[in-house]
This record gives C-alpha cells, sequence and structure tokens, in this order.
C-alpha cells in the first residue's frame, strides 16, 4: 500500500457534523444509540438499478479516524467548541458498528445500502466522508456495468484520469470502473493499489516527437514487440496512420517473428474509420491485428458504433466514465433511522415537502426474493430480526400500491446485508477486488431480470414491505404528522 | 498543512508516459528538449470563458515527484522495462520549467495556459497529473464563478462534499469554488488546509434526533446564540419550522439579548415559501433574520428564483456546484509544441480528422490586449520573444477569418504567462487563495466584457496571431500535410 492510502480522513466533512456532536455534547446525548441509514433515491440515467461500492475504503476510514492536536488546534480557532468536546476529540476513536450488503451488490433506490449502528456523535461524524465514498465509487461502478453491457463483450479499458476530478477520483474512479466491469485501467496509482490491470502504448506525442510516423511506429515496435498497438490518427489514418502501421508490421515485426497487436484511433468518424481500416488490416494479411478507439465515447456511442456495424475489438473510454458525465451525482444520502430510548430504538421518520424524501424508519432488514428459478423478482423491507419464512406464501405490502394483498410464494429469501464493522474494527475480511467483479457479473448473469437493465424504460424493481414493517412506518407517519402540522 | 498535502502523487499517471519514457530512454531521446502545452477547446456551459485554477497544486506535485523502491518494483513486475530505465527512475526529479498564467486568470479556449519545457522524459511523465488538476480546479472555480454571477452579490457557500468525486474532490473543489467566488465552504479539511471560511449548523438528524422540534431549535439555539441558523423543513416549514423557530428567537435568544441569525430551508418550492417565510419572519419582529436556501441549486435555478422574487439571503450549493453537473468535463489536453533540434525549438503541430484538434504549433507568447480604458479586446499569440509594441498600430492575424486586415490601434499588452518552475524549483512566491480570488473578481469587474459574461450566447473572445506566428503556423501545417498525406 501505498501513503496514498494511509490518509487520515477524519477531516473530511461538513462542519455542521462537528457543530451537532459538540452541541450533543454539550446536552450529555454524545452516548446515546442512534443508527443512520445510507440510501438513494433514483437510478443514474434512469437506469433500473445501481452497483454499491467504496464499501472497502469507508472500512479503512473509521478505522482510521482520529484527530491529531493540529485538527483540535483548528477547532479551537473556530471559536464554537467548548475545551471539554475539544478534550473528548483527543482520544475519539470510531466505535460504533456498519451494517452493509456487501460490495457490489445490485442495489436499488430507498434500500439500506448500509447502516450505522452507535452512539450520536460517533454517527454523526462519518456522515459526510462514507456518503463521498459510496457516492463517489457506486457512480463510477454502475457507469461502467452500462458501458460495459453496450460494448456486449467486447473489452472496455478506464482510460479517464486526466479528466477526473482530481487524484483519488481517478484512482478510486478506476477501482470502481473495474468493479463495474473494465478489464482494466490506464491509471498507475489504481493498478498498484488495488491490483487492477494496467494498459499503456503511445501518446500522439510519440509520433509527433519523431516527426516522421513510420519512424515513430518503427521505433515502438522495436521497444515493445510483443505489445505493439499504435495510435494512427495524428496525421490521418488512411493516407498515413495506417499504411505506416502495416508496413511496420511486415518489416519490422513479422521479422522478428511477432504480430502487430493492434491499432488505436482516436478521432475522426469511428464507424466509418475503423470498417475500412479493418478492411485494409485484412488485405494485408493482418485479420489478427485489433481495432482498439476512443474518443470521448460512453454507452450510447458504443451501442450506436455497434449498430453501424464498426469493426471494433476494444473500447478506451476516459471522461465520460470517469466522470459519469451523463449524470455525475450518485445522490445517497445519510439519514437518522432510529434513536436508542430505554435500551430498545425507537424509529424516526423524515417527512419532507417533497414527498420522495420521506425515509423508512426504524432498524429493519433487507431481503432479496427470489422465484424458483433463481431470479430476484423483489426486495422486502422487514422490520429488525422480524421472521421472513417462505416455506408458506408470505403475504407483503407494496407501499405504492398498499391496497394490493400480495403474497410471494414458491420463494426463498436472502439477507442482503451483512456485519463489517463491530465496536469500530472489521469483523470479516474483505473480497478480493476481482471477486466483487465477479460478484456483479454473476448477478446480472444469473439473478437479475434482463429487463432490469436495458437501457429503455427499464422494469422497476420491487421494494415490498412486510405487513408488520408497512404498519409501523404509517403509524410513525401518523403520529409525526399530527404533532408537526 | 496536513499529510493530505504531503502525499506523492507520481504514480497517479497513465501507463502510456511510461511505456513512452522507457522508449525515449532506450533510444537515447531522454534528454532531447520539449515543450509542451496545456489548452482546452471549449468553455463549459457554452459560457464566454473560464477561470484557470490548479497551478499551486501542479507546482507541488512536480516538486514532490520522486518514485520509491515500491513504485519501482511495481513497473519491474510489468515486464516492459530495462533495468537501466527502472534505475533511472530511482534518482528522477523533476528538472523542467513551467511557464503559465497566473491562477485565477481568465482564460480562453486554444490558448496556452501552462508550458512544460523540459527533458523529454521529464515532461512526459508529469502529463496526465498536470490535466487532471487543472482540469478538475478549473472546471468548479468556472462553474462556481458561474453561480456566484447568478446571485447577483448574495452570498453562495459550497455544501457539497458528500457528492463530490472523493476525498480531493471535495478538498480541492472547495478550494477552486472560493477562487470563483463563494464565500466559504462546509468542507472542513478544505479550510484547515487553505484557510477559507468554514460554516455550518444543523442536518435533519439533529431535529430528528431531539423529535420535537422546538426542543431541538432550542438546543442549538442555547448551544449556539451567537450563530443559529435553524433548519426548518423537517417536518413542515411553514406550520411548524418557521413557528418553532420564531418562538426560539423570542423565548430563547432575545432573553439572552440575542437575534436569530437565519433559518435555512432545504426543500420545497423554494421561491413560494421563501416568500412566505420572509413575510412570516418580518410580522414576528424578525426582519433582520436570513433566508437560506439549498437544494440541488445551479446558476439557473439561483437566476430563475431571484426572478420569481424570490426572497433568499443566501445559497448553500452542493452536488451541481461540487460536480459542475450541467457539464461535469473540462477538456484541457497536453501536446507537443515543439522540439529541441540543434540547440533550437523546432514546433510541431497535430493535424487531425477533426479540424479543431488542430494545435498551435511552436514556442510562443501570449499577450492579452486591452484599449484605452482597460477591456480586454484580444489575446494575441506571438512567436516566443517577438517583438510586441503596441506604440504604434499594430497588425495581426484573426486564424479563423485571415483575409481580414486588421490592426490593434491605442492598446495596451500584458504577457499572460510567466516562469513559475526553472529546473524543477518554484522561483516565484505563489499568491495567497485570497489573492487569487480577489484577481478573478477584478478582471471581471475591470477587464472583461460583460457581454463575455453573459450565460446566453456570450461574445467570444478573440484569439489572434501576429503575422509571423501566423505564417509560422500555415507554413508547418502545408508541410506536413505534404509530408503525411
Amino acid at each position: 500500500m501505498t501513503q496514498f492510502d494511509q490518509r487520515n480522513l477524519s477531516m473530511m466533512m461538513d462542519f455542521y457534523e462537528m457543530t451537532m456532536a459538540n452541541g450533543y455534547f454539550a446536552d450529555h446525548d454524545k452516548d446515546t444509540k442512534v443508527a443512520f441509514d445510507v440510501f438513494y433515491r433514483k437510478n443514474p440515467d434512469e437506469g433500473g438499478f445501481a452497483i454499491f461500492a467504496g464499501l472497502e475504503q469507508v472500512i479503512e476510514y473509521v478505522e482510521n479516524m482520529r484527530f491529531s492536536e493540529s485538527d483540535i488546534e483548528y477547532f479551537r480557532a473556530q471559536h464554537m467548541f467548548s475545551e471539554a468536546f475539544l478534550n473528548y476529540l483527543r482520544d475519539f476513536r470510531f466505535t460504533g458498528d456498519i451494517y452493509a450488503m456487501p460490495e457490489g451488490t445490485v442495489m436499488y433506490p430507498d434500500e439500506p445500502i448500509l447502516t450505522v449502528v452507535g452512539s450520536l456523535i460517533d454517527a454523526q461524524l462519518v456522515e459526510t466522508a462514507i456518503l463521498a465514498q459510496i457516492n463517489h465509487q457506486s457512480l463510477i461502478a454502475t457507469k461502467s456495468r452500462r458501458i460495459c453491457k453496450a460494448a456486449a463483450g467486447r473489452a472496455v479499458s478506464d482510460f479517464g484520469a486526466r479528466r477526473a476530478h482530481n487524484m483519488d477520483a481517478a484512482t478510486y474512479g478506476a477501482r470502481a470502473a473495474y468493479i463495474g466491469g473494465v478489464v482494466g485501467t490506464a491509471t498507475v496509482s489504481a493498478g498498484q493499489m488495488f491490483g487492477i490491470p494496467i494498459s499503456g502504448t503511445m501518446a500522439h506525442s510519440w509520433v509527433m516527437f519523431y516527426g516522421d510516423e513510420y519512424e515513430a511506429f518503427k521505433k515502438y515496435a522495436q521497444t515493445y514487440p510483443d505489445a505493439t498497438v499504435l495510435l494512427v490518427d495524428t496525421y490521418d489514418v488512411i493516407h498515413s496512420g495506417i499504411p505506416n502501421a502495416i508496413r511496420v508490421a511486415h518489416e519490422t515485426l513479422e521479422p522478428m517473428g511477432k504480430r502487430l497487436l493492434g491499432i488505436r484511433i482516436d478521432s475522426g468518424d469511428l464507424a466509418y474509420l475503423s470498417k475500412r481500416v479493418r478492411k485494409m488490416l485484412d488485405a494485408a494479411g493482418l485479420p489478427d491485428c485489433k481495432i482498439v478507439v476512443s474518443n470521448s465515447l460512453d454507452e450510447f456511442t458504443v451501442a450506436s458504433l455497434l449498430s453501424q456495424g464498426a469493426c471494433i475489438d476494444s473500447f478506451g473510454i476516459g471522461e465520460r466514465l470517469i466522470t459519469a458525465k451523463s449524470e455525475p451525482v450518485f445522490g445517497a444520502v445519510y439519514k437518522l433511522a432510529a434513536v436508542g430510548e430505554n435500551g430498545e430504538f425507537a424509529p424516526r421518520i423524515k417527512v419532507s415537502e417533497n414527498v420522495e424524501k420521506i425515509t423508512n424508519p426504524g432498524l429493519k432488514d433487507l431481503y432479496r426474493v427470489y422465484d424458483a428459478d433463481g431470479h430476484a423478482v423483489a426486495d422486502l423491507l422487514a422490520l429488525c430480526g422480524e421472521p421472513v419464512d417462505m416455506a408458506e406464501p408470505f403475504r407483503y405490502v407494496d407501499p405504492q400500491k398498499p391496497w394490493k394483498n400480495r403474497s410471494f410464494e414458491g420463494c426463498t429469501v436472502k439477507n442482503l446485508r451483512r456485519l463489517y464493522v463491530k465496536d469500530g474494527k472489521r469483523t470479516v475480511e474483505l473480497p478480493k477486488l476481482d471477486a466483487i467483479r465477479d460478484y456483479v457479473r454473476q448477478q446480472l448473469d444469473t439473478e437479475i431480470w434482463e429487463e432490469e437493465q436495458r437501457f429503455e424504460n427499464p422494469h422497476r424493481h420491487y421494494l415490498d414491505m412486510t405487513p408488520d414493517y408497512y404498519e409501523m412506518k404509517m403509524g410513525l407517519l401518523y403520529e409525526t404528522r399530527k404533532q408537526h402540522g
């Protein structure tokens, strides 16, 4: 691990976490137990689902959380905090519990992705960094999955570092992109930190430096005879780049017993050029030479290129993946769900002027419900610890149509979440990145309906409730509205 | 400074920087001098200009650049690099020069914002990190400026950390937002690292924790009587939040001789609510109580709210600022401009299938041309060191309409760039962040035409050329096309 990973990110928080913490401290509420849920409200790009990513970094963050003397001095200089509180920060460690879906889980709006249970201050202070991490990585993992789906089995690589929103976004964005399905990244720090395969060949500057394109290609082939991929659009793809690439394949590589691995086109009409280039390469006896394309691509342009019969083996995706350009905000929020009172957790609900901002209160379990073929037919919210036994038909409530009286029949369920952090320490060994990536693929290949995966008007996955959970929510909503007008 | 700043970011690069460097090394070209220009092609959001930001971090990055033994081991494991090259990396330091505009400069498409002059390997290896830094911070500074302009003098604060693309994006994004004009940020790390004013009050969780809204407001007012800003939309703004806030103003704060500083609305119809709330507060004898609003705002919604007569004193801007949601990619590129040959720099040009991707070749100077009133009428590219004397009428070429024969008359010029790094070391003391922010404001208030600052169809700033520069470019283009078809 590099020092990149060892940073203390404790100060990456909204200042209100601290003003609230100091207030709770002053009011002797700091040790009250609470539960906060992380959830989001809308799938990016009008899609049918999202991919949960960033959990490993969340766990590292809470484990490393602490305030240095200079941090405390900085807070003191704000003239808002009591000395007792500042002193308390000196030995502060996160000692709460974290429940979450496994990283890579296919998730849906309004579901508790992750729940922090802990003392009020612990749970409040971690809000901002947890959200930033989950929002960023889930955004990119979800976008990556969409682009890989559009590529329909062709290789997709992340080329986005230079357009990322600073260094972390490049590095952790590459991690998330890999979870979502890219085969590799150009970003060295991500390769080093996470073991992601890296690739890279040449920029236009290589060709421009040597001035003569043939000379530049020849030098590259001599240096990397086993991995020669030539960038052919510095001057003119058809009249210069491809003829020079073919010449290098024949005159430089073949005498060494090597083949030209590929060419890359980074501008122009990629559909037209790729088809013409394919014919030129085939005619030159290079049918095994791969065609790589790049240039502001995303799932829509990739799908369009393939529908036009473009001859492309591999896509390099830059800015529109690493920024999730079409919708660069993943809107997960962190909401108080329950407060410890007399040894029990009392549910809390947030009403709102915007109806979609009403929260799902209380401690709860989240199940995924599978039919006999193993397809995920719905997710189910239950009271925490409530028995959910599908051996018999199981009555549930669709909260959007509560008058319907429906049952799951012949189904099985899986509890979607587990305990990852107990008293501030991780309880399980986290999976390798490749295992997370495989898990994404396995769910989409075997569990998630194809109708939820399409881009246009995807099927909405149901988030149902047990009758008891629904009753609890409705009762609390009624009481809260009565109290607050 | 925290360890956040002290990271070695040398590995945050595209892998092709390294494959090219190893190739240059093998070919004995590593010490050849070259010049690379950073420039961008299009203003974000169809705007008339952009704000240059990120220079300080670029300079820190090149000063700290080095490869550790584990970095070198990682490269060795790729089985692509010679031992001689890996050994060379061990003592690698950036020893090049960097010319740039001062941070905060108003900039336009196709201008050399920053130029790296150095040995081929030095100049190649720094590409990715320089671009990521400049692209990110310029993106956010430009977006911030737009939002602040829409707010028409009202305070704008950055609330975006939780939706930022990971930790750096929150911290450096806040820095860039401050350069662009926000009055402060909620992001503590940015406050600590850069001295930006921070602010923060309460989340919905504060209100939900206490259950009773009045109780929650009262406790907050007791804790922060000098800075009480109450979040009034947890349950119902008009029927609960504002009545409770008014009660706390009268019953808790006024007996202490304090005033209610403000209320914040985070959901609902902000135009309607703010007007009603203003009347309620005024009627309660609280005309000095400020109204702060937040909830997915940007320059367009801010302008719309104000055009509806909304009663708003201050805007908290989150996700649409920190991700520049409407256009989250700033597309600065890094292109080879010149190569040292026999003690001189020979210009290089990139032709392209896309005409707008043709580069401005060679070493060059960039001037801003001012009329007698001090307005910036155009920018001017000249050959490096070419005399530009405006005492007499000065003939220039508009490269988009080269047949026009025009002169600058009665104008003055300023060389827009200076030397910031010489032989790898900074040559000047960098300005404080507040000075950068003031410089942005001063340019926009006194130098830049209002017609370039409007959102709708802004005036295009001219980038003209001296006749000699234009001739050099045209000649090189002709030669390059002749050679490469």
